[in-house]
């Protein structure tokens, strides 16, 4: 497999010189990448796909004592800020530790009833598992806690099986067994670095996803929801600060003070429950799946959380050491009494407005919920179910996000195509089917790209070397006797059909114009490769295919004149498309005029060698090294 | 919305005047597309997804009458080129129709044999279709009759369920279903314009896919070849004309001397099968799926050998007619005692190098078939099994196309990894799980390349406003404070977190790379966007986010020394980029200084703006637009 790459660097010998043609004008030669062999390669591609972010560079040039330290650091995040903290800092942290947990109290009940599960286990989820995201998170900002949306899938997925009300145990069981397998997968993806996986879950199909799901809640609450409708309804939008301490003083009052009952809550901190997974049993898929979707919903929340809030300070939290933090936060707290858990927006958005400077807050959201578990439960026992209602609407209108669906409507159709997909699959079908669906509206989106891609006529922006869309620029202007086309996509078996037919269109509609227009005849197409990404065999076939049909087209040319010689060359091939060309010995057959640097060039480089030899185009004709398509 | 394109277009008018700084140094500005309703803009897509080659085009400023002729001749390309046959076309016609008879005898024979029907079937084959090809059919050179792979892989998923040998009748019934639902999977196809369906079929895959389905019957074959197996071996390769024809009655006259007896075959034309055609019952469900399996790959053979003779002779084929005429012909050949046909490589190449000029030769075809049918079928009483065998496997052996394999490897290994899995797939699990393999490998091909895209830094071309890939030209190199980088692939949901880590990679690179070199440092970093050719919500979030981190990087740089001012700028979006841009209220934030039309432009401008107001970068620090991601 040796790069024969002198043949192909050799390429300006044969040019002719255009010094003389054209002063100062210089043409360029195309250069192959830099010679890799298959296991190099093979090396970079798999270094791009799991570690883009490099994540070992600071251990780069280290003694062995900083490598141990840095190590210790890199996977317990706490090392890294705890040595640094300042006192000062503690106020802050203690402020918006104190709000956020007015906040978990709460939001755990509700969302342990949106779960269908007891309400005490909410307080719980505040527990252990901030206390452990502490240790291992990279985020200062996040605020750990159960999440409407994942709650939500847990309990209506679990409950389609398995009744709340009349198996308790079991469906508590199940419950502690989904989350274990949904930290499981979530700290899988991070230890196999496969985070882009939730990247597939695009901000579209979310919004209606979860809007979706949202519509089947409220709907499911209404009836708990008797005149009481505008009681916090703006409470994740509301600017959190010490007031926020005082309207959770004001909540417990306000407990105090109705009559509906939620049940008895017991003190004391969380029971251990190991032993109520199960890894047997004729539930133990239906755990898997629940598991591994509240997994994927929880951690594509937390992480986007995350992202957003380091963004706004100007740090970085690394996508897989966050996927195992709370993963193992999740597997940690499926052992006490736990569901799952994830860095929570409304209760980040508080931390963070509240002035939370570390995860320190954390910690001291734990210990509040840690004294109220101790001391306050007999104030919950009191805790209307109206109430919750109410908190668990407000909290689920709220991921309703009609602007953002507007947004999308606006900005791209079919992102909020997706959008609505999954709003109806979701509502109509079912959960697993709907998010299912949501993927799939956006991988076709992607392959429709792909499929049906953009390609263009380009003219000449006026004194310059540049060359633009002809119907976007009205400076720029066709270049007599040549059809400049940009094609703007990879070239694959997916599209290499579709592109053969247009790019034969727009010769065809050129030739119309030309005559309809009475202009010079067309000579030459220049195919602009800069957004051609990637090109796999089809697509090298389709150039061949394309350059033997022009050919052709030359051939008849000489007997009946009204049709002229047409020459096809690559303006700019970027260096993978450069490389595969030259694999497949297709370069021989371009190379000794076919390839130039840029469209500038190229026209600048044929032009001149139409002047000096005006018969150019006859040399396409020598032995193409094609081979014909075989089926 | 109004889209407010005075706003875009009046960028200039802020620009400061280079002119005094640089002589002769125009820059221009970066315009949007024409405005275009939301409406015109869903047909201008649809019609590229449904309409890329302007079927319609020919009837443009026509007469009625002449709409008319056209329109027949649309529908039925025979009205095309029978006006204007010659007599002297005929004798080549006759020639290589003769040709192909001869090679269509033994194959029908034998393809029939590989889908466990009998014999007969396979002769009937090639006398219905090729008669309605030649009136539908817009190829002039497509051989019409059964192929084996879709002989092969109807008999192999027909036979898992029913027995050939304990239920014929059945079986037989399957297979005309079968065919059945093949034609009208196809001509719906066709009819629906969703021609590009096919195209999923990558080259690659089918590679491995033909090869796996040909092991499996050459095993399955190799107990009837004891001792012959150099018999016909070469036959698809070998030059064929008037020797083929000598050939084929040598053909027969071997029969005539060779004991093995296949049995008995009826004198007579096609027997009606419309009958036999079920439409309810247990095994419908089997009928449906293997028509659609073997419908999908008639079709992807038939299109592809017609589109590369087409090519060889400078004509066009359009792919969803072809599907029409396919699909048609195989609904007429299932109410007939045939089974699923298409356009045969072999049988075309064979037509093709006899001189075929025509349809016609179809039809001469099907004559010498005819007769054959009526008069010769006593002879074939006594073609041997081990004859059978040895076409069989000389056919499927041809299949296993080592040397495509080995060019896969050697140009593109993700192609190559395609290959193997659908080889694999069909050898080891079945037919449509391989084929289902296949296609989804090559789908994560594509979504690959769009999930880890490339991106690369660029530098000047000494003398020239060319920027080119620093790593591949030795010739380019960096311009001082300036970081330029290309992106090679749409900005999508599915790679904005990777590329936003890999551009902070790049930056702090960079940072790294200037401090242990003492250059001056980083000030302006320019996205080349000319190869982002579409762009999403989260792909805006991500310029949105990128623009905000680095101004938190410049509020920084005023306390600390070390690091400097970041200005972010886009060169040369293309259209559909510069769009979305501006519907999304992100163009106002970017606008002013943000936009180039190309890389040198914009190092030209930023140059001359840093010389005429040091402290340019502050203008970035002006209100953004960007609404934080709520989740």
């Amino acid at each position: 497999m040796g790069v024969n790459s002198n043949r192909v660097e050799d390429f300006s010998s044969h040019r002719i010189n255009t010094e003389s043609v054209m002063p100062g004008m210089e043409i360029h030669t195309v250069c192959l990448s830099p010679k890799k062999t298959t296991l190099q390669k093979l090396k970079q591609r798999l270094s791009e796909i799991f570690f883009p972010d490099d994540p070992l560079y600071r251990f780069k040039n280290q003694t062995w004592r900083q490598k141990l330290i840095l190590g210790l650091q890199f996977v317990f995040p706490i090392f890294q800020w705890a040595p640094e903290y300042r006192l000062k800092l503690l106020r802050s942290d203690i402020i918006s530790g104190l709000t956020i947990a007015s906040l978990a109290i709460p939001q755990g009940i509700s969302y342990a009833k949106l779960a269908n599960l007891p309400p005490i286990v909410g307080l719980y989820s505040s527990f252990v598992p901030p206390l452990i995201y502490a240790i291992l998170g990279s985020s200062s900002h996040l605020g750990v806690g159960p999440v409407s949306i994942a709650s939500l899938i847990m309990g209506s997925m679990l409950s389609e099986t398995v009744s709340p009300r009349d198996e308790p145990i079991l469906y508590l069981k199940l419950a502690f067994t989904a989350t274990f397998f949904a930290g499981l997968f979530q700290a899988s993806l991070g230890l196999l670095r496969l985070g882009f996986v939730i990247d597939f879950l695009s901000k579209a199909t979310l919004v209606g996803f979860m809007s979706g799901a949202a519509v089947i809640v409220s709907l499911q609450q209404l009836k708990g929801l008797l005149g009481i409708s505008h009681f916090t309804s703006k409470m994740q939008f509301i600017p959190w600060s010490w007031q926020t301490i005082v309207m959770g003083f004001s909540f417990l009052v306000f407990m105090l003070t109705t009559r509906h009952i939620i049940g008895h809550l017991p003190k004391g901190l969380n029971p251990p429950s190991a032993n109520m997974l199960y890894f047997s049993g004729p539930d133990l898929e239906l755990a898997i799946k629940t598991g591994i979707v509240t997994g994927i919903l929880s951690l594509t929340e937390g992480i986007s959380v995350g992202r957003t809030f380091a963004a706004l300070k100007n740090y970085q939290v690394d996508g897989n050491k966050e996927m195992m933090a709370i993963g193992l936060m999740n597997m940690a707290g499926s052992c006490s009494s736990c569901f799952v858990t994830t860095g929570s927006f409304s209760r980040s958005a508080v931390n963070y407005n509240a002035g939370a400077q570390t995860a320190v807050s954390n910690i001291v959201m734990a210990t509040a919920v840690l004294v109220t578990l101790l001391f306050l439960m007999p104030l919950f026992y009191y805790t209307p179910n109206v109430i919750l209602g109410a908190i668990i609407i407000s909290a689920v209108i709220g991921l309703i996000d009609y602007q953002a669906a507007y947004c999308l409507w606006k900005v791209d159709k079919l992102d909020f195509l997706a959008c609505l997909c999954s709003f109806f699959g979701v509502l109509f079908i079912s959960v697993p089917m709907g998010l299912g669906i949501a993927v799939g509206v956006s991988v076709f989106k992607i392959l429709l790209h792909v499929t049906r891609p953009n390609s263009l006529v380009m003219g000449n922006i006026k004194g310059t070397q540049i060359y633009h869309s002809l119907s976007r620029y009205k400076e720029a202007s066709r270049v007599p006797s040549f059809l400049i086309l940009a094609i703007e996509s990879p070239i694959y078996f997916a599209n290499s059909t579709y592109l053969q037919e247009r790019i034969l269109r727009w010769i065809r509609e050129e030739d119309e114009w030309i005559k309809a227009n009475d202009r010079s005849p067309l000579k030459c197409i220049i195919l602009d490769m800069t957004a051609v990404t990637a090109i796999d065999t089809s697509g090298i076939d389709l150039l061949c295919e394309l350059r033997k049909m022009l050919e052709k087209r030359s051939l008849k040319a000489r007997l009946s004149p009204n049709q002229s010689h047409l020459a096809l060359v690559l303006a700019n091939p970027v260096g993978s498309v450069m490389e595969k060309l030259h694999q497949s010995k297709m370069l021989d057959s371009f190379g000794l005029n076919g390839i130039y640097l840029a469209v500038g060039e190229a026209v600048a480089d044929i032009s001149a060698m139409w002047k000096s030899q005006p018969d150019f185009p006859e040399d396409c004709n020598e032995t193409r090294q094609c081979k014909e398509t075989k089926r």
